[in-house]
């Protein structure tokens, strides 16, 4: 524990193509740009991310088990997986980790089948609208909610 | 404009009651120590935090339009209004100002009544699950969108 | 009898802001000018109207209630409460006067939520879309309901 | 345009009935008075009325197509086929004119199936419950579309 | 009073096509064999049938209307506007007459939307399944709501 | 087959009532006159009618199991369980015999529950809204389904 | 606690005009005559009625706040909020008493939107279509959900 | 009517067991005893307890057609039954006595399908969530209805 | 069968105006011109097209039973009916003949209604949101679908 | 508990028929022969099956009372009272002893009424599909529940 | 056929995870563990279990599909993608093989989009709720399927 | 742009087993003979095809994800995944390419969950129910599509 503990940032179907998809809705900003200020955010914070990317339902699946054990947290944008994967839902559940939720526009605003996520029933807390901006916000929530279960496991 | 810009923080319904009121689903921090909270975080940010409570949905109706040309944006947690108060989303729409949305839980995993906000198809951003931390991050997210929006204002 | 009767024309939340509230959708008139236009064609009806707005639903409940025995008919917009107030509803039923709705805009064409309104079961007509117009249609039908039950009323 | 400007009023299904069908729903009056209130109302407005009525839904389509470019507006009662019918619907949709919707009695007192109309998402304002009345009322609520159209025509 | 009293036999859309039509589903016997049991089968309870068919919703409506006053009750296979027509039972309840509706399928074991009729609403009695037999029953029926209207009309 | 064919005749829970229970709905006549009266038609259409009554929805499980192999069809009035019995529904697909069901009033015109009978799914035909009148127009209908099985049975 | 404790009786919106409004459903008492009845029954019971009415449901949810700390239960009739106030039932939940909840008509009878209360989930017993006598046994129920808590108070 | 007048305490399925089926939802009390109670408090209210218990819905049935012109009024706990029985809310509505409903536990807050109780429909009040004690309060009640019922008769 | 097989080109309401009606949805195309590409496309397949059009749902009903042994397969476009019309999907079912629909616009990218098609239950293709190269599409699948009868017919 | 423990096997209504009715979705097995197959069974597992069959939901509740203490599970195929029956689920949840339930055909490729079992809610384990073998390993099943049960408790 | 017939047993996501994930509703054995006792028990069967698991909708059709010509029988735990994988069902559908279908956990007591599972559709028979048992139930269940489709197949 | 343009010819689940899968609903021709007959009419149409298929959901976004700057349209057939994922709608909204959406079947006529495409979103035509030939018509309209949209281009 003296080594800085990992986090999972990982970003599901689509978001490889940030910044060029429907700019209108999520931005000009890319996917990479928004890694690298996550990782410099998760430093500030004393955390090291570790930052993947896939459009396939079953790899995010095994990325999240895997983070059972060797991470201290998880911040995910689950994409158009949000709204259809009880798999990663699952998954999420499994693992016991604090997981934060993130979404780049605000879907409450969008289609009906948007505005349903199975994740946020596994995610302590989700953020939405901010753009880019989200994730760095979610950087600090997960840090504080990783603070708070190290600080109480300590006591305990 | 060379005056610090004004936000208003709007707590809802039975807020007031916060850190006695079922502590196991919202914690024991006090609306008081919230908006401190609020204020010095808002101060950090160039902002002035103008902080009110209300039990009466007209009452919050008021005091969001009064935004109007006072404030450069709003921070409200419309506690149980969310999910039954149209006349708070009409006001928001109204004032055409920066909205941000916070709840302490995350509604996501709560009674099927409280998943749905009519405050969040008036708000840029929502925040939920991360109790009174959820109010630091929401200013933040406050603060850059009206600093965006000045961004944006400055270059047209 | 020999006075002049009243009417109370009751306007529902965020009307205050009428003229300066999404014009795209509800006109650039103002309220005080709709109240204005009101109170010169009642008095051409032989009416003199009683003009109040309110955000708050228990205010006007309180303000429907006091129309029992001193008022002749109630024109009312209730705005967002259409959508959500049954205690609206009921005291209309209460009071026992011709009671007609108007909607500046066209209801049946905005989102699902605002296409039904508790309000219609108490009243006699619905008029909605015509903007400030409808004020003016809605009390020369108000007039005619309350002179059609004087008038029947001095037949019994 | 020197010539008075027409408008086509037209009903639809079993209001050729008025008068004896269900008194107590529709009132006494009948389609030739009706029609005969709304010519003489048409014409303090400037206004020359077209007067027809069918239980053909097919009919009504066909007249509808024909007002395009021979009137200035459309006053319908579409009786039954308000919930049935998407023909009518898009026939309004389609000539690009002022549109008035009449209803005889509170169709949101009514079954269910009577409180939805299709043809309430083509009409510019919806007027019910006021019986023969709300006839005159209309004429007037078009006569001011057709005269706003007008002018901001001439501006143009 | 002291000629024989007539019925409308009013058939519906497609059902000129009897015989030919889904054989499986309708029966060998076509309309015109089923007209020729009925006139033999009223002739036999005291009345005169008048039978139509027609594919055109407003058609049915006009000749609905026209029983009124000339006819003393309507037999009604309202085939598909069963399913669709609120005119056609508007024209019903407007004709103020005994009403006995027959289908030939038993519409209960069919496709979802063939199970409810609006037609329904205004009959007094509702016959289903029997093919071609149904139509006599449907005639005695009516014979004996007719009957019975006037027997207690005498008594009256 | 020399013998007499018999019928079941199966009334359900209340049906032992009727004459005194809310006549305004079922009429005055009594269950023992309506078996009766089958009885006497049952005998001219060369048919003996067995008629039993049962508040119990087992015990009618039973007599319709026990008419396999010993009757010819069955006319059912299942009452209440018409809405709620699955049981009696499988009971009558078991049998493979004519099944007509009858109701005394108009189903389709009272609570929306009382409008879908799971017995429908199992009967050759339905009959509603006659009364008493609507049991002997039953006998008739399942004396000719009996007759036609018959034959062709004959034919084969 | 030597004190006789006191117990909030909160009567929602429209109940100030009982006896006048609608009687046939709600009947010809008074609100003041029940409340008197009301302290009457208390004191036979050790408890003193604090008796309050708003049509205000902010006012409700501070009353039912301020009953912390100062009451030993709360009897409540909701009115219109019952069916469309999440705040009030927070409120409920946030005091920690027994709760007892009252309708003088048995809504179960009455449209739709009337038969579900948000508040029932908040209370521990529901009593409705006594009209005026559903009071008296409300607070002898409550005064046995007061007894028992006292008594397990004791013995724990 | 010199005799004291009987009621019926009719206990559905299940409730045999009392005491010893899920106590922490239904309490200990057992049927047995809840019986001597209502026995105790009827008469102290002037009437005498009849008390059966079934599990069977055709003998419910029976029981209360039986209750006519013996009877002044029913209490009962329909238990399941409340949930699925048309046929026990049939017999109610036949015989034209007073009925309460009485529910152990708050049926509001268990799972959907127990918070709607046909028999409501046929009871002139309702009570839930009290326990044993509803059971009294029921009589009371039950007391008030008959002697009003007797009272208005009286008059009439 | 030496002769050119007839095929049936049916449009439905409001097509008539095609070209002037919305055109941003509909294409600038008008009917005329349409029916002139079918005719052309059809005698390169082979076919000779009979092209109509009408606004009643009646007319329609009675082309498509003409088309019974005259006709070797049909192409609709049924417009607003393919919504509401139960009429014109069992005249479809009675022809036993090849069945192509057509729809100008992507229907499933407009109004919820405008999603479900009676027609598509009785049409062995369906094609939409090519504007009028639609047409040209169906009528190359109707021949295929013409010229497999045929082929498996000679077969047979 | 030297005694060869007892299970009650119990099959709802209409299976007592099984082997002749609708044999292409029961099969040809008849009850006999499946109580027989199951006792054969039972006492391989050390275990005493009690059989019963009922079509009386009352008398099944009665029997699941019954088997508190004397028995150490139930295997119960309720038919169709699965779909229907609150009553016998809380039976089932009264007797707290392991429950299995068995149905012959796969419920959920039949009508979507019989795809949900309120019977499910109280059993630990469902088989579906397998015809009369579902019964063996319903028996298998069940005996190691109460295997472990046992197990369980004389390790604690 | 000489050969020992292989079975396919696919298990989905998550279950890879099993004895560690959520172990008080899905027990404590692991993955490896149930399938040594499925190839053990296939052994005594006469069957060669061939057992895979993936996280991959995907990878998981591929496997189906290679069962085709492979396999004489599949058992499958689709986890997760039982409720939402339409590409799982077809694929079974394909392969024309004998389905058995598995859960651990009794799925009808879970959230509700846990109940319904496409796979069933496509499945002889379904198990839920036996643990880990639940597998050897399933392989013979599988292999009475097997042996049943061999002989059936021997006698053709 | 002197190079044929290509386009993507995507296959989804299931579709590598054509022609052996369910023929009586998908035909016999194999997937590899529809590639050859695409690929042969694309070149007609000056196209060259690239035709793929897969069973994994995030290999068909990867590959509509490299379509951008690489293809000219998109002509996708994607089977189950139409139903249930909003992953591959989201990749073809971000490629911006017309898209041609193709099923064998007439999806309106199977099971009511194959009745919605997701991707029908998102796609300029959709064709269903031609089998084989229906890919050579999607070719032709996609052909169409990229030359409008080229000659656009031109013009622009």
């Amino acid at each position: 524990m003296a080594k800085t503990p990992k986090i999972l940032i990982l970003n599901g179907p689509n978001l490889n193509t940030l910044g060029t998809r429907q700019p209108e809705v999520y931005g000009h900003t890319t996917l990479t740009e928004i890694e690298a200020m996550c990782q410099a955010r998760a430093l500030e914070r004393g955390l090291a991310a570790n930052c993947r990317q896939s459009n396939s339902e079953g790899e995010m699946v095994t990325w999240i088990q895997g983070a059972r054990g060797t991470c201290a947290g998880i911040l995910i944008n689950p994409g158009a997986y949000s709204h259809t994967s009880v798999a990663i839902l699952d998954a999420l559940l499994t693992v016991e980790l604090p997981v934060v939720e993130v979404h780049l526009s605000n879907i409450h605003q969008r289609e009906t089948f948007r505005r349903h996520s199975y994740v946020s029933s596994a995610a302590q807390g989700v953020i939405c609208g901010f753009g880019a901006t989200g994730y760095l916000m979610a950087i600090d929530g997960l840090a504080d909610l990783i603070g708070n279960a190290k600080g109480s496991g300590k006591k305990a």
